[in-house]
């Protein structure tokens, strides 16, 4: 059978990273689509890609007909639609708790670092790169230091964020520790963090979706 | 019965006011317990609440024994936990609709508002109150564009965001429609949201959620 699943992704794009994990670990066939979203290219402002997407921005994914946005409403989607190997917990409190740590680093985090802030961090505040990362790095740390509280010794927190199988929580975790490791932020602060993502990380599902693995990625 | 549902909420917090809808919608008896946030009070600093929160953020909702973080987290708790009166739509397909209108306010616009930013922007980058809310103006504006473009004309546009009756993506579209209305932005530029925001306020269970109709709002 052909695939239906189509990813328009950008490799260092963390919400497609996320979709990207989601999407091996149900073992769906997916083509992805990459749109090069850095300063320079962008491509998502330009025809046909903008027609599915006014506000600009990957990951989308397109299942048959229907098109998808927003990276945490595609990851329930997948979970509702191809319900194997599912990335919510089984109990309404154990959904709540890997939710609400997905949108603590999809909320308070990730939109800090995201391009268009930078650009405007740039380009309207006329802030230098030194005070960008540090922008970045201070949402980042708070972000983690409150996620390693909320982690550390809950007996919720298994091998994973949320018990002992890879749950919506990890699908964000890891492509948050991958912007931090980029912008130089000291993991061994946040011990329980470094090891879960190191543990994701170790798995054949997050290794193929990881930046440096994808097709649009730079070649070393 | 006595009540066992308890919100730790601040009358302004677009996020407390998300959740606030959700349970008047869903009829259901809670105490309320205000948190100052305001700079100046920063109760949510102060034990016993950073207990419950060690992101010092509101809202907290905690339901007997157990503590849910993170609004929509909440809300989708609530919608399991408390079926009637769905807040979520019946198809997985329209279900990731309404999620990803919900996602869109709750992780590209809201975030550039909250106090934490604003105060960053003040204490860190020294930007004058003029740039504050021109910054929040500019989030707010490229959301909104977006979001109208995605409504109107869309056949799952109903007299709500999804549909007829009222998802979890009016829940966050009302809140951040008093925000926009807060800083002076023209709200007729977007009819369909404008239409929508309109017939939300106009249901008791919006009206009572209101930051005016809340304990800690200041009196007139």
């Amino acid at each position: 059978m052909a695939s239906v699943l189509k990813l328009y992704s950008y490799w260092r794009s963390s919400a497609s990273y996320r979709v990207r994990i989601a999407l091996n670990l149900k073992g769906l066939i997916y083509e992805i689509v990459p749109v090069n979203i850095a300063p320079g290219a962008s491509e998502q402002l330009t025809e046909p890609f903008r027609r599915h997407n006014p506000q600009r921005l990957v990951p989308i994914l397109v299942d048959g007909e229907r098109v998808f946005r927003q990276s945490l409403a595609i990851i329930e989607y997948l979970d509702e639609a191809y319900p194997e190997q599912p990335l919510l917990p089984s109990s309404a409190r154990d959904r709540a708790r890997a939710r609400s740590i997905a949108q603590l680093i999809a909320c308070e985090m990730q939109p800090m670092q995201n391009l268009r802030v930078l650009r405007y961090l740039e380009a309207d505040l006329a802030l230098d790169e030194g005070r960008r990362t540090e922008w970045v790095r201070h949402w980042i740390e708070e972000g983690f230091t409150a996620l390693e509280d909320l982690l550390a010794g809950n007996p919720s927190t298994g091998d994973y964020c949320e018990g002992d199988s890879p749950t919506i929580a990890d699908l964000c975790l890891v492509p948050q520790c991958y912007a931090a490791r980029r912008y130089q932020v000291d993991l061994a602060r946040y011990p329980t963090l470094a090891a879960i993502d190191a543990r994701c990380r170790a798995l054949p599902a997050f290794a193929a979706a990881a930046p440096e693995a994808q097709p649009d990625a730079p070649r070393a």
